[in-house]
């Protein structure tokens, strides 16, 4: 059985972190699916998602990272041609990856005590955003 | 229903980009099926697949991501075994990873209008590559 | 069909590799199950996974891309708060990522013959350890 949503969402971007781990726990519950995996799609090429431990420590820190991997205020060819100013969005957000797999047992995401499910907007404005979760099990 | 198939690939290495979206949109239309999941793996360790806004400019952002991680000159223990010359190649290939899982619905891929499957080829010499295509669904 | 189980392992921490391609294909076999994916999932948010070519050197310079990018002996905000010396595990595991998803034929891994399954686990200590293991097929 597949049961297929959007998780719809605002954001800021400039690396604005979003925990979607109650949104995606309350899909797996109401698809009444016992065993199976959650495949979490980001429709984006300026956005991903990944997991963390939730805290506004290592939370900074990963933002961190990208200031330093593919910092905002380079040049970046992407923008030589249009202009955006988001060519370190594409960057970071082909890095980090924007595809999830998680499994579940008895329901349950079989996510660890201290790990929850980040969604980075790596964008350089607000935007509305939609996460594809794709339920498959039995 | 499961769905096998391989996409054949001939390859210059050096970080050549191929966008395989047409290739594996056609897998799923063949497969007949409405909704599920297509994943895709790389059978190698140098290479590997995100998805991007396939032009010149982010591509050309992204690449550079990976000189400045794992530059081609720099000394490898890898190298030092294997005389291979594709120390860089392992490193890049491992740290964006094999696999990449999408999601279909209504027999299109859930894909951003901006955004693309690359595939990476980080190897150092012209291969002949393939890559896994699995597709689950109803 | 869906069959879940564990691999539990000891791990001394501090980047230390684990070959995991055995026991997940000993799962596989196990199964029965002809066709699928096996999605590799860490319950935590200090290790993670990918593919490599296990051997020495490839290890040892995959290793020094994490002591590049996340040093132990940098300043991280997470430490600042909590104190275990663990800021570097987070951020490097946030970025590999904790999910794998590796699709089966024939009920054998389609991994290459020079590629096999890491786990590194980069907390700061030893541990026990257990990685989900969800095996989806027909």
């Amino acid at each position: 059985m597949i049961h297929s949503a959007r998780i719809e969402l605002e954001t800021r971007g400039h690396a604005e972190p979003h925990d979607l781990t109650e949104a995606v726990a309350r899909h797996v519950r109401e698809s009444k699916l016992r065993s199976g995996t959650v495949t979490l799609f980001c429709p984006s090429s300026t956005s991903a998602l990944t997991t963390i431990e939730f805290e506004s420590g290592a939370l900074s820190d990963f933002r961190r990272l990208f200031d330093e991997l593919a910092a905002p205020g380079r040049d970046y060819a992407h923008e030589q041609r249009w202009h955006d100013g988001n060519g370190h969005s594409h960057v970071r957000a082909a890095l980090l990856g924007p595809s999830l797999v998680i499994p579940f047992v008895d329901g349950r995401l079989t996510l660890g005590t201290w790990q929850q499910i980040l969604f980075l907007d790596f964008d350089n404005k607000a935007r509305r955003r939609e996460i594809v979760v794709q339920i498959a099990g039995e």
